[in-house]
């Protein structure tokens, strides 16, 4: 294990923002990777990879030895995620497990992959505050909800520190049809995320937040002032820009 | 069936809310009285009564057809109550469980008893307010903060009408040294709910609440204004009085 760098159990770390986030901060990091399924990653050399179910508490449990920081992505991303057949395992029980898992370890923060889908129903504008009422319009924003809600709990009740992500949409592979306003208000860029991420495990001095993930986007459908208060976040990207969309106004 | 009368699905019927609620409305409503164990209940003539687990999802799809309103106050109500033990059968599949049978039954409306305990984390004052976000100390918490997101999601996506009742200290069997002012604060006698639970199933034209059931304490933890106004509600008892506890000031 290396000495001086952080170390961070990456769970979902196969996935699309844990594979970028690795990659970014391979050097700044000593990295326990954990998915479900795990190989090796380019510049794995140095790190270490563990096969996790996150449902499986003992699992969960053995994964958090030893670790300072927990990012945990590992979840059902889809927006149409069933209940029983995944978001009870995967989001319900899965986060329930590492929260008690990593505070058990005597972790000392665990990110919390949120999503803008906790707040779902709300109107393009204006821009939803991290303190607003949650308000999900599926089951998956239910499962993150409830997540939001083990984050606070332990960070309040067993002095572990947490932060909830509310990411937007990442990396979007979208057409031009589907590059709306709405859609773009959301927009997050994978170097955006990882500068988020950093922020979230370095920043110090937090017992609990819920933060925005998004880019600096011309119009924001969740507002960053608390966000970027809080953590020095500096987004760089704009998904308007990206997307050649000029938005209106 | 009795015709005219609102027909109410009562879970956790057999539980002090339950019993006292069905004893005060028996002339009131139809009912349909479920709880784990049931028997026959004083006055249960006419009426009807199911054995039902609502971690069983085909159970509670039969106990709710034919259903006006469902009063949802089967759950574990123990702050101390286990994830695994218990609150994942209980309140959450049991509460997910209601919300899709009864959604799917075309109930109208369902009153979720949820609790003060998703903002226990609060100091005692000011006043919280339904807005505020959640704050639970405890895994009790934690689940009945599922149950309100729960509740939100089935109102905004699914057209269901959901009111979910933060209940403070029910009709409690305090001590003169449990009745602080903070315990006090969110005193609810038995006849204000039962108060507060017909002004939730009749009160018209409510797409989603949440609302604080506390009576008219000298000093309050939970904020009134909001409940009073969308529903009429007029608390008649004071913890403060009937504990015979002056309050500060």
């Amino acid at each position: 294990m290396a000495q001086g760098k952080l170390r961070i159990l990456l769970t979902g770390a196969t996935g699309r923002v844990g594979t970028a986030f690795f990659a970014a901060s391979t050097e700044r990091y000593w990295f326990r990777l954990a998915d479900r399924r795990i190989g090796t990653l380019p510049g794995f050399i140095g790190h270490e990879a563990v096969a996790l179910d996150v449902a499986d508490l003992a699992a969960c449990r053995a994964a958090c030895e030893g670790i300072d920081v927990v990012v945990h992505l590992a979840a059902d991303p889809s927006p149409e995620a069933d209940f029983y057949d995944s978001l009870l395992d995967n989001n319900i029980k899965g986060t329930y497990n590492i929260f008690r898992a990593a505070t058990d370890a005597g972790c000392r923060r665990i990110i919390f992959a949120s999503s803008v889908h906790v707040v779902l129903g709300y109107p393009d504008q204006p821009p939803i505050r991290p303190g607003s009422p949650v308000l999900p319009m599926n089951t998956y924003g239910v499962s993150k909800c409830f997540g939001e809600a083990v984050a606070a709990q332990f960070a309040h009740a067993e002095g572990l520190s947490s932060i909830a992500i509310r990411i937007g949409a990442y990396d979007p592979p979208w057409t031009e049809e589907e590059a709306t306003s709405r859609n773009l208000s959301v927009y997050l860029s994978s170097r955006d995320m990882n500068q988020l991420l950093t922020r979230c495990i370095e920043t110090p001095n937090i017992q609990f937040a819920v933060v925005h993930g998004i880019s600096n986007n011309k119009i924001k459908r969740l507002d960053l002032s608390e966000t970027q208060a809080l953590l020095g976040y500096q987004p760089q990207d704009d998904g308007f820009a990206v997307f050649g969309v000029d938005g209106p106004g």
